[in-house]
C-alpha cells in the first residue's frame, strides 16, 4: 500500500459514485482505497499491518472512538514508523471494515452502504442469516434487517461464489466469520458435507489475544499465566453461527436432506482460555452417521481443499505455533480404528485467519484480486 | 519428617521383619520409614518436597539411577537445604515409591515387598488388572503378573476399602493413578456409577511437566510456548485405565449390568499440549443414556463427595490456577439446556494430586493417618 | 490456625486492653489474634494462605473495601474451603496487617495503634524515616509523622533487635520492606556494610504479581507474554528505601562515615516487568572502593548470612523458580577477574519474602515465635 | 525468491567463475543465487522463511547435517508448503550463509570462497578481527586466519562501507554480529564515538530461542518458565564482540584516541534467560566521562540513526514486543537528573536482527540492493 502518512480521510483520486468492488472490477483503475472504523483493537491493527504490505490497497481512512488525530503507533507502538494518524469520520473508500464490539457497525452499515464502499465486518453484526438470532444469542435487535439479508458470510473457502455475486451488486455487505467458527466450520466442513456428523463435540482453545483488549482483571497475565479453563458454556455465542454454517454444508452436499448431520443441530461447544497470545485449536470428537475409513476421509478432505490456497491438511496433529503469523488453517482428520470415532483438529492464528488475514482475503474475493495477495506469509516459527 | 542428613539406606529403628502398615497399624511405633527410588524426576522430587513437611514420616533413602552419594540439591536445587543425598541401593523401609519409567518397578517389586515394605507405584506398572493389557498398551511383558494381581488401584476416592484390606496383607502393592486418569475418573465417576454415560469425549489439557523432565526438542520452551497441540491420538496409554475404572464404576452402580455405561467400552481421549508447565483440565462431553436434570447432576456429585476432603465440586468451571500446588481436585458439571448433553469439567495438580500428593495421600491411608495429613496445603495463587 | 468460619471481627477471648506483643510475649497465652485490612488483592490472598497454615495464629477478621459479607473466596478462589468472609471493620486483633495503595494505611495508623494491635504495613507507608520523603517519592503528605517516627523497618536479617524492641513499647509499627528492596538490600548489605559500594547498578526484573491485581491494560496476557521492558526509570519509589537503608548499612559497618560507599547515594535503579508471575531477580552490578577477592566475598556473606534461616549464599547464580512459593532470599556474589567489578544477585519470591511471608516472618519475631514458623515450606518446583 | 521445488544443488543459469557480489554488481543479470548451511537450527529456519519472501532471491541449495533430502517442512514445520528439500552438498551460490556451531563455518570457509561466493557466517567464526581471540573466548584455533583478516563485521550501522567494499573483492567474507552485541553496539555506538563512556554496565534479557534448537534438560518449558536466571558470568563470548566494536567506535569519533572510552575496555557483561521465545532487550548502564544533558544525547542519536532505515530512536523504554517478526532495533536513551548516569535501552527481536535479518540486510549491502528489501515487515503485536 501507499501509507498515506497524514491523515486522509477522503479516497480523493476516486469521484464519489465510483467507489466499492463492482466499479473497481469494472476497471476503475486506481488502489483500492481502504477505511477501518476500530482501527485501535487487536484486530484492527493487524488489519492496518497486513493492508500496509498489501501491493494494491491505499488506506484511506482509520477511524477509532475518541482518538481522533492520535498517531496510530500510540494504540499499536508495533506500527509506528507507519506515520499513520486516526481520522475524526468514518472514511470515504472503495471497501471498510469493522471492528468493532457488537451492534455497533450495524448501527453504522446503512451509512457505509449508501457511499457505495463495500462492508467488511469483522464483528458478528452481519454472519447470522436470521435477525431472530440476534436478539437470542446477542442480546440486540438488529438494526439493519434489510441489509442483513443481503449480507454473505465471508468465509471464502466455502461462499467464494456468494461473495463474488455480492461484489457485483450495488450493496456489499459481508458477515467475516469469528475465529472459533473458521477453524471449526473448515474443520468439519467436508464431513458435514458428506452427512456423516452423528454427533459432535467441539473443543476449543484460544489465545488471550480473542478476548480483545479492554482492561478486564480476569485477563491480567497473573490471571491467565499457568492455567486452563473452560468458559461459556453453552451459551457462546459463535455457536450460532457453527450450527448455521454446517447445517448449510449438509443441505448443501450431495442427495442430502436437512437432517444428514443430525449432530450439528446443536452443536456442543466448549471453548477454553489458554495462556498463550495468539491461536485457535479446535478438536472435534466425532460420531459418524456411517463407519468411515481413513482413505475415505483422506480423499473427502484432500478433494475439498487440495485447490485452497490457505487450508493444509496435514497427517499429524498440528500446532498452533506451525500457523502463528499467518492466513493458514492447517487440518487434521483421523479415524480411531478402535471405536469407529472420528477426531478433526484444526489450527488457525486467531488475529489472521481468525479476523484481519481473513478480512484481507474477502477483500481479494471481492475486487478481483488473487486470493493470496497481501497474505502470502510463512508462519514465524519459534 | 526427620531430615536424614546423611545418606541413611536402613530405617535402623525398625527390626527387619517389622516393616511395612501392617505393623505399624499394629502399633509398632516409631515414625513411618519411606524411600524413593527414582528421586530425580519431577514426581519424585514433589513427593520428597511433600515428605519433608510430613509430620509421621521418615525418609529413609532416595534411589536414583547413576546419581549416587550426590546431594539431591543437585537435582531438585528448591530442595538445597535438605541436606538430603540420593544413596546407593533401593532403601529398607516401611514403603517405597517407585516413580519409573514403566516396566521398571515391575522388575524391582519381588525385591521390594520381600523385604515387607509396601510398594507404591507412581508409574503404571501396577495400574491395569490384566496382564494381558501391558503388551498392548505398554509393549511389555508384565514380568510381575502374581503381584499384579494383588495390586489395588490407589484412588483412595474409590478404591478405599481396598487399598485398606491391602494394607493388612504381607503384600501391599499401589498402582497410583496416572494423571490424566486421576482428573477425568473423578470427573466421571458419579455418572458412570449411575449408568449415565451413552457416549464420551475426553478432551484433556496438560501442562509441560507430565512429559518428564528428560531433554527432548519438542518440549523445549521456544517448541511449546505459544503453542497447543493434540497428540497421541486413540494410542495414549493413560485409556486404558480409565476404561477400566470407569467400567468398574458402571458395575458398582446400583442396579447395573456390565453394560451400563455404553460410552466408557472405548473412551475417545484425547490430550493435549498446553504452554504452561503444571497442571491438568479435562473437559468430557457426554451423551446420557437418558434425560438429567442439573438437580439431579447436583445430587448425584454431592452424594459422591461431599465427605471427601480432596474433591470440591464447584458451580463455575474451574482453572487449574485454583489447585495449584495443592492436593485438590475440583469438578464442575453442567448439564445443556438447549442439547441435553452434559459437560463434566475436572481440574487437578498433575504432580499433586495427580501424582505425589495422591501418593502421600495413598500412604495416608495404607498406614491409617487422616488422609490430609501432609496435605492441608491450600493452591498457591496467583 | 483456627479457620474461624463465621465472620468474627472480634479476638473475644482476648479482653481489651489486652492486645499486642507485649500482651502475648509477657505470657497472656492463646493464639494470636490477627487481622488483615486489604485482604482482597495478592499480598493480602497470599498472607491469608499463610496465615491458614501458622499454627499460632487465629485469623480474627479481614476487612476489603466494598466486599462486607462476600466470602474470601470470591476474591481468592483458591481459598474456597477456608469458609472465611470479609467482614465490615478494621478487626480488633493482636496484629493488623496492611495492604493497601500508599496513603491509605498511614490514615488508618492511629486508629489501629489505639487499639493496642501492632500495626504491620506491607505498603510503603511506614518504610521511609523521613516525612520529607513522602512527597517527594510518593506524593502525599504523610498523615501520622509521630508514628513514622517511631516505626521500624522490617527487614529482620538487618533490623531484628530494633523490631523486638519495637515490640516492647505502646506503639508497634512496622514498615515491611517492599519487593526490589528486599532482594536488593539483603543482596548489597554485606557490601555496603563493609564500605565496598563505590558505584552501584542495580538491574532488577520481576514478575507482574507484583503490579497488583487492578485491571490494566497493558498489565494483560496478550502485552506481557514475550515481552520484556524497563520501566520507572530515575522514579521508581523503591529507589528511597534502597538508598535508606543501604547508606545505613554503610554507617553500621565498623570504621566507616556516612560516605564509605559513595555508590549508594544515589541508587541506579532499573527495574524490568519480564513474562512471569511470580519472582524478583536483582542484579548488582558494583565497583568496588578497593580490590576484593572471591574467598573476601565468600567470608562476608557466610559471616552475614550463616545463621539466617531465610538467606541462602549460594555459588551459582540463582534461578527465581527455585525459591518459588518460599519465603527464601537465594544470594550468589562474585568477583569478575578480568575488571574486579563485582556482580550480586539475589532471588526471591516477590509474593512472599517480597510481601506475606516477610509480613509473617515480621509477626513471629514481634511475637516471639520461632521465625520460621509457618513458613518452612521448600519451594515449589518445576 | 523463486521456490524452487525439487532438491537443487546448483545455481544453473550461473556459469562458474561467475559468482559473487562483484559479479552480480556488475550486471550479471538474474536472481541472487543464495545457499544455506545449516538450514535445520532456528536461524537457518528464519533465514528461509526471510528469503522466501525476498525478491530478488533464488534460494540454490540447504544443507544440514544428516538430513539429505529431507523435506525442510521435517525440521521447519513452519515451512510446510515451500517444497524445499535439503542437499546433500554445500551449494553453489552467490552467496552462502553459514548458521553454525562455532568453528565449523572457519573449517568451510575456504572452500566456499574458493567457489566464488560470498560467505555470510551467522555464527562467530568471523567476528572477531583477532586470531588469539579465539582460544580464549571460542576455545579453538582459527583454522583459517587468513580469511579472517579479511573479514568483515557485519553490522551495517557502523560498517556499511566497509561491507561494500569487501563486495568488490574475490573474497567476500562477513562475520555477522552475535544477537547480543546487535542490540548493545547499536544502542551504545553513539555514546563511545563520542568518547562518554566512562564506566559501564550491559545487563541484558534474551528469550530461549538464542539458545539454539538442541534437545537441553535446562531449556525444557519446565524448566524455563515462571524463572529468571543470569548465567554465563564473566565469560559469555559475546564480550569479546562488544569490547571490539566499542572500543573501535571510540577510535572512531572525533579527536578520541583509544582510551576515550575507558568503560568498553572491560565490558560488565551479565545475559539473563526469561521466559519468552524471541526477543532481547539491552540495558546498559553509563557512566559518563563527563556531565551530559537530555538534549545532547537526543542529538547524537539522532545524527547517528536518523537516515538508519532498522534503527527507531523513541521517548520511551521499548517493549522487545513492539520489534517482534522485524528486524528494528528500538532504542532509548536517558539521563538520570538525580545522579548524571545515562541509561540506554535497546531492543530487538533476535532471530531477526539479531540473526537472520541482518543476513539479510548484509546481502542486500553486499549486491547492492536497497537495505530494506525483503525486510519491510511490520512487527506483529500482539
Amino acid at each position: 500500500m501507499t501509507a498515506t502518512q497524514s491523515t486522509p480521510s477522503q479516497a480523493s483520486n476516486v469521484p464519489a459514485g465510483n467507489l466499492g468492488p463492482a466499479a473497481y472490477r469494472q476497471g476503475r483503475g486506481g488502489a483500492i482505497t481502504v477505511g477501518i472504523v476500530g482501527a485501535t483493537g487487536y484486530a484492527g491493527g493487524e488489519l492496518i499491518r497486513l493492508l500496509l504490505g498489501h501491493p494494491n490497497v491505499e488506506l484511506a481512512g482509520l477511524y477509532g472512538r475518541n482518538r481522533d488525530h492520535q498517531p496510530i503507533a500510540a494504540s499499536h507502538p508495533n506500527l509506528s514508523g507507519s506515520g499513520l494518524v486516526i481520522d475524526g469520520a468514518i472514511p470515504h473508500a472503495d471497501a471498510i471494515f469493522t471492528a468493532l464490539p457488537h451492534g455497533v457497525a450495524a448501527g453504522m452499515a446503512t451509512e457505509i452502504v449508501a457511499q457505495g464502499s463495500a462492508l467488511l465486518d469483522i464483528g458478528p453484526d452481519f454472519r447470522l442469516h436470521s435477525p431472530a438470532d440476534y436478539p437470542i444469542w446477542y442480546k440486540f435487535d438488529h438494526p439493519a434487517p434489510d441489509l442483513l439479508t443481503q449480507a454473505v458470510y465471508g468465509l471464502p473457502e466455502l461462499h467464494r461464489a456468494e461473495m463474488r455475486a455480492a461484489a457485483g451488486r450495488d450493496v456489499t455487505v459481508i458477515g467475516l466469520p469469528g475465529c472459533y467458527p473458521t477453524a471449526t466450520i473448515l474443520t468439519l466442513a467436508p464431513l458435514a458435507r458428506a452427512g456423516l456428523i452423528a454427533d459432535l463435540a467441539v473443543d476449543a482453545k484460544s489465545g488471550v489475544s480473542g478476548a480483545g483488549r479492554e482492561a478486564k482483571a480476569d485477563m491480567l497475565f497473573s490471571e491467565v499465566n499457568e492455567s486452563v479453563k473452560a468458559y461459556g458454556l453453552f451459551s457462546h455465542r459463535h455457536t450460532a453461527e457453527m450450527e448455521q454454517e454446517l447445517q448449510a454444508q449438509g443441505e448443501a452436499g450431495p442427495l442430502l436432506s436437512r437432517e444428514a448431520n443430525p449432530g450439528v443441530a446443536t452443536v456442543d461447544f466448549l471453548p477454553h482460555l489458554i495462556p498463550m497470545t495468539r491461536g485457535i485449536l479446535t478438536s472435534c470428537h466425532v460420531r459418524t452417521t456411517r463407519p468411515v475409513t481413513q482413505e475415505e476421509l483422506d480423499s473427502l478432505y484432500a478433494e475439498a481443499y487440495q485447490d485452497e490456497p490457505f487450508v493444509q491438511v496435514v497427517a499429524d496433529p498440528p500446532s498452533t505455533k506451525h500457523v502463528f503469523g499467518s492466513n493458514l488453517c492447517r487440518i487434521c482428520v483421523k479415524v480411531d480404528p478402535r471405536s469407529g470415532r472420528v477426531i478433526a483438529i484444526g489450527a488457525i492464528d486467531n488475529l489472521i485467519k481468525g479476523a484481519a488475514g481473513q478480512a484481507v482475503q474477502a477483500l481479494n474475493v471481492l475486487f478481483g484480486l488473487p486470493e493470496t495477495t497481501g497474505l502470502e506469509h510463512y508462519p514465524l516459527a519459534p
